[in-house]
């Protein structure tokens, strides 16, 4: 990896502030309320992060926000983490529960023993089952079904992160062209790639799939022992987080001259990428994406062989919703961001796969992935 | 850190079996049918790994082994997750399910409209909803509550690799003790400490707590931008997972030489510790070991700045039960292993914490951290 060009320079970007957070905790709490929730109920992970930016990991030890509108929010939290959980949220009301006591009767008397709550999809089914034993009156619904939209839709200062990470993985993927393939394992090329990706800003690598020759007709091969082989297409789809924002891109090269099918079927691929790209615009359907992608390849006779989803959303995650998929009904909205990322997997041979992140203007898709499409011969 | 020793060389043990797991699938069978279940239902997480040695990550796509007592085990899996766990774990029956399709309808002919399933405590709410508004008349209950003991007893394999992951942990305690400490950054020890962990074969650090004078107090601070200075405790608490199994170990150091107080505080929680060590033996509950320790630094005068629980258990997780806790009654098994760690905080000032992973043998508590329990002087 000589050559490798310095770190982007522009800086870091203005962190959230207790102002941005607050916001957003109103906009959830309205939102709720307008989708006849009595309120939300956020375990730590990305929803929590997006909220707030406190970043704990979910344990056995019950840590719940509770939004309702019209009401301030109020984090219930272990004692042993309170000061942790000020620090990093300061504009948070604090309701502390210590080692032995119930952590659901402190829950409990935020909740209320009746209505409606949208609950954290991640959130752990110990604390769900705590919650229902001791409030069996209250409903729970997971929060991506009750509100799918609410961190689908991304502001500026969002997009702004997305497309910095995109530019990131698009650097990486430049220099991984330029790296030695045939007689290096999978596993080595991944570690250059997540190398490369830190490099370029990443403060978090999420997956670094190689996948070489056969290896690549599983949509989720990761990187493994298989040595790459002169001839071998290569399925490369790589992303993380950086600036607490998700990458996520998919190219596939060949090592040397591919023969015409491979040729072919990469063709396939990159045209209904294209046809993915184009069907985005406000008003569109998230189905509406899927169908024109997964359209061009059934229609080339490879319809069997494109057995995944054509994309799912983006932001403090690298997965989330909205998911671009027959039968999700939901609109497309300026703001959103998500992958469009058909292939094609033949068994026991090859696979192929192309994928950006696309956000959603008011004039249609605009890529964050701009690296050409075109399948890269490498070495 | 020169001279830091070579790592150890003892060489990989031996994989766990397919025949290992199917033993432990058929015990988790046998012991929710004993305990009233009609059987369990098991997320990606250490309960999957610990049962069948495959580690996809919880997702928003269903993923679920369900086991009943006398039926095979069955994973249900996304259709494009298939050919890893089909590798993963040969011995399942395969139900893919493919993107589009309802996960939770493949899950609900194999749990059955009615009886009642323990379920993985990280499973996923998503999942969980999915599944009572599908089966609206199964019920459910944490599988640490329904079944605490499942992975609590360790067998002689899993108690030789706790073994080898806490003597890793003490070579990394040991060669810190010889790092500068005053005027540097908490976070500059804390990558000491995790490449050391490293070195001595942690394939994954999961926490490296520094917390230097005034932080020492707070019992979950990390490690910060705070300069050690001349005169600070320095609370370490470290671990991670080797072969699999995990370490985790405290030690209290001190820059300098303590003063009266320091030292005070420090014999008092070393007492407390020797006590909760002492109190293991198989039949006393729990419970008894916080009581244990608890009236050491409570007699001293501190137990208001005792704010947590004595101890968890460990194995494929570094927390997991049993729990060393007022009110955990169930009773000490040999086997068993888990943490024996009080720790007194004084706001403001500092703390100490001494932590050592216990193995409950017929002879009483075997320590598996044998480094020095003696405040060591740094510089």
């Amino acid at each position: 990896m000589t050559g490798t060009p310095a770190p982007f320079t522009a800086g870091d970007p203005a962190p959230f502030t207790a102002g941005d957070y607050g916001a957003r905790m109103r906009r959830a709490a309205e939102a709720a309320a307008d989708a006849g929730l009595d309120g939300v109920l956020i375990a730590p992970g990305p929803d929590l992060v997006w909220l707030t930016g406190y970043r704990p990991v979910e344990t056995e030890r019950l840590t719940l926000l509770v939004l309702r509108a019209g009401q301030d929010p109020v984090l219930v939290v272990p004692t042993l983490e309170a000061p942790d959980a000020a620090a990093a949220a300061p504009m948070l009301t604090l309701r502390d529960w210590t080692d032995g006591k119930d952590p659901y009767a402190a829950a409990a008397s935020l909740v209320g023993s009746e209505g409606r709550f949208g609950v954290s999809d991640n959130s752990w089914a110990l604390h769900l089952l705590g919650l229902q034993r001791r409030l069996p009156d209250t409903r729970y619904v997971a929060l991506t079904e009750a509100l799918p939209m609410l961190r689908a839709v991304k502001d500026a200062a969002e997009v702004a992160r997305l497309a910095e990470a995109g530019a990131a993985a698009d650097a990486a993927y430049e220099e991984i062209r330029k790296v030695p393939f045939a007689g290096r394992g999978e596993a080595d090329v991944a570690a250059d790639l997540a190398e490369l990706l830190r490099h370029f800003g990443h403060s978090q690598v999420d997956f670094t799939i190689v996948a070489s020759g056969p290896n690549g007709a599983n949509p989720h091969h990761e990187a493994g022992e298989r040595v790459i082989e002169r001839g071998d297409m290569v399925v490369l789809d790589f992303g993380g987080l950086k600036h607490g924002y998700g990458s996520d891109t998919s190219r596939t090269v060949h090592v040397g001259e591919p023969d015409l099918e491979e040729r072919r079927v990469h063709d396939v691929v990159r045209a209904a990428q294209e046809a993915g790209v184009a069907a985005v615009r406000p008003g569109a359907a998230c189905q509406d994406v899927d169908r024109a992608a997964r359209a061009v390849i059934t229609e080339a006779g490879y319809g069997e062989y494109f057995i995944h989803r054509t994309g799912h959303g983006i932001g403090v995650t690298t997965h989330e919703p909205p998911y671009m998929i027959e039968g999700e009904e939901l609109p497309l909205v300026p703001g959103m961001c998500f992958s469009v990322e058909p292939g094609i997997y033949l068994p026991g041979r090859f696979g192929v796969r192309i994928e950006d992140i696309v956000t959603v203007t008011e004039e249609g898709g605009w890529r964050l992935n701009t690296t050409s499409r075109e399948m890269a011969i490498v070495d």
